[in-house]
């Protein structure tokens, strides 16, 4: 591709020569010939071999190569990245070696890997790809354009929208952890009979659990991206364009509005309510129940992030407070013992 | 199934119309005709268009539809849901694509699912579901009546009780996490020999790992439950009922004795001990070799909740304090100055 | 084996009787006939069953059982664990179950169990055993002497060292958690295109994830142990021997430098970097971008152990050092109202 085409792709406007070649993309710091790169803010000294970069619309130097000069140079470097470097298209096929039910139903331009098993009354739509090995159960549907990986397990009845991307190890639909003790203290498995519902362009890390309603849904919303190694409780309502990043853990019930950005290792108890647009930092704690608004939230119970520094730093300063004690101290007693 | 067949069923009281038809439980405010609801408090206003309610013994108002009255309402409705939701039964089989080694045996009312491993001299009990590409190593025995979910590893010479369920991805016998360093700082192996011993009625949650003892067992006592990414290192020893919710990791050869409760991402170090009856509250964290007494505990480490709150309230109101000692600071001051 | 033997397979002083024949390892306590047991300490107090001891150079007691003396019995003991037990070999194979594309390469001593896909360009090295219904994706190159175990997934282009362990359930090359937000806050995919690197000697604990670098490459140390459910995200860096136990997540681009020991359930942000040799207790919380400096570290944000230890006990005198402001103001007033 030249760079002059990537600049009518990006509609961004190229300086320099519109007709070199670029067959990659490539960290700044790395690039060389034949590679675009991108620079994130205008004024930072650089020096690169790449091939072309994508600078913001602030940057005027004059540099050796082309620039294409756009307002988010990371957004336009990923859509190049997407031109560039496609995902591989495998032919459409049922490979020979899965197991697909009769009643179950195909596109024709799916991809069924190796091993893979389409139960009862399962669907899979137009462009999906599933890897080796990925185990669909009964009466699932899957829409078009999804990438589902290798070793993925979606159980009976789950729903997964368009343009889905499911990780290695993925569990959709694994029951709830819910019990009723018994007089003799014995848990009984309280029903686990609802579903999943992820919705499109959902992107799901490896090894991530969603564990299905106990009697309605747990549901993913429209665009939203969680990491791997997250546990989504049964029930749980997650809105649209949230980011959830690796290893937290969402208790039952709760509900998680659009537009939110999760940390790492958060954990919330159930019933909680996460209100549009609220960010919480990673390692926090939500106590069950808790309506956590708009702000960004941090440490166990969650605080808003400037109360948390305040008191961090009170913490901190308990020593000097021992001190200024011990000094009042002494100084009430010598002016007890005045005459 | 009728109104008066459920009370039958449950030994307790219908008040109402014995003839109600009921197929499905539900949740009760998305009840609708044909389905039956519970509810936990008999004081709540509720507005349900269920067929049936299961309603606590205390209740005593006059409504539209057949309530059954019982001391454990949630109890007996998951006993219906038991009842109208069957996990459906497959037939009996061992899929042709599965490979069962000839030294293996299967109950001829087992069903084997496809792309299924089951290795030399291992063992499936009666009316147990091994699901689609789950591997069951050398010398493993399975009991009765067992679910074991898709993708779930079990490794050589593990034992699993009767009427036990493992979610999909579930690990059982993967080697521990021990080395001995030599004089360069080089890990090296410590034996991992051991094995995992899983008694009568555990559930356990997806992607939970549960290594083998090194030398001994790791055991998880009868009618214990674990939640997903639960991580259960080598020769941990879990009593009976113990709960254990998602995200937790408990290091090695620590004991949590019979009827605890563990919650979420909590933290424990090695050769702890939990005694019998003790509740370690969510993200806690619980320090090697410590023992934890019944009662409730909460915070990092460890402490009973009660005086976790009164920390958390010191710690709350250090601005205070700290305005308190410049108040003492200047009134000394000004104290001093006197003549 | 004989007594004598084991000591000169470990170049250590036998004393005692050299023909005792031992054909098991076993712990102090649960030790019997034929079996060998090791004590870390010259002056505990023992009794045990044991045909033979390995114990500490400094232990000069007169025993019934022959003893081995070495500087490091817990190592001594290790390695004749791995000679008495080792891993049993399986012959040479290419299960016929198994989906070996033409374009890859098996090594002729290899092992390929059933249900094993190798995809394209891949390469598996001599002496490596490939569990059942692992999944080796295009172009991967596995070296010598590995074991791949069950339902581990490798995406393309990653590569495996020789003398590496997967455990179950591990994903290694699945794509990190990058997004770029546009105007409306949609999150478009930041490429994922990198590589993992796994050096030689490093073992990997049971469902751990480790992401592709998005556009360079994820690397894990020489001799590097890592534990079950860790998330390595994107372009982190780990050293060599470093160990990192159980649930710890570490964020992007995240350097940890040679013999590191991270503890289990620590979060570790972006860009942070860990130096040689630095201990992090297990739960701490390391700020993106921090510098760890070697030393002991604990809490969230992470300090040094000796600061957490005294901030801790100011916490806890927190209640204590209310009493005292208390008194303080108490006697402050009584010395203002003296005449």
């Amino acid at each position: 591709m030249k760079t002059r085409e990537i600049a009518e792709f990006l509609r961004a406007e190229l300086v320099g020569d519109g007709d070199v070649e670029i067959d990659r993309v490539a960290a700044l710091e790395c690039a060389s010939t034949g590679e675009i790169a991108f620079l994130e803010k205008a004024d930072v000294e650089i020096e690169t071999r790449a091939s072309c970069l994508i600078v913001p619309s602030g940057f005027l130097r004059e540099v050796s190569h082309p620039v294409i000069r756009t307002a988010n140079p990371k957004l336009a470097f990923s859509r190049v990245a997407a031109l560039l470097h496609p995902t591989p298209k495998t032919a459409p096929m049922v490979h020979p070696s899965a197991l697909v039910r009769e009643s179950a139903r195909i596109a024709e331009d799916a991809v069924i890997g190796p091993f893979v098993c389409v139960d009862d009354y399962s669907t899979v739509g137009s462009g999906t790809h599933v890897h080796a090995a990925a185990i669909v159960g009964r009466n699932v549907h899957i829409g078009n354009d999804c990438i589902v990986h290798s070793n993925v397990v979606i159980e009976e009845n789950c729903s997964i929208g368009d343009n889905v991307i499911l990780h290695p190890g993925v569990v959709i639909g694994s029951d709830g952890f819910g019990y009723v003790a018994d007089d003799r203290g014995e848990h009984h498995k309280f029903p686990q009979i609802g579903t999943v519902v992820i919705e499109n362009d959902v992107e799901i890390g490896a090894n991530t659990c969603i564990d299905r309603g106990a009697l309605g849904e747990t549901r993913i919303g429209q665009g939203t991206k969680i990491d791997n190694l997250v546990q989504i409780a049964h029930n749980v309502q997650i809105g649209k364009r949230v980011i959830i990043a690796a290893q937290t853990g969402i208790s039952g019930s709760t509900v998680i509005e659009d537009d939110c950005v999760i940390g790492g290792q958060v954990g919330m108890g159930d019933h909680a309510v996460v209100k549009s647009g609220a960010v919480i930092g990673s390692k926090a704690g939500v106590l069950p129940g808790k309506i956590v608004r708009p702000g960004v939230w941090w440490g166990t119970p969650v605080q808003p992030l400037d109360e948390y520094k305040v008191q961090n730093a009170n913490v901190k300063g308990l020593a000097r407070l021992k001190d200024k004690i011990k000094r009042l101290e002494a100084e009430l007693k010598a002016l007890k013992s005045r005459p």
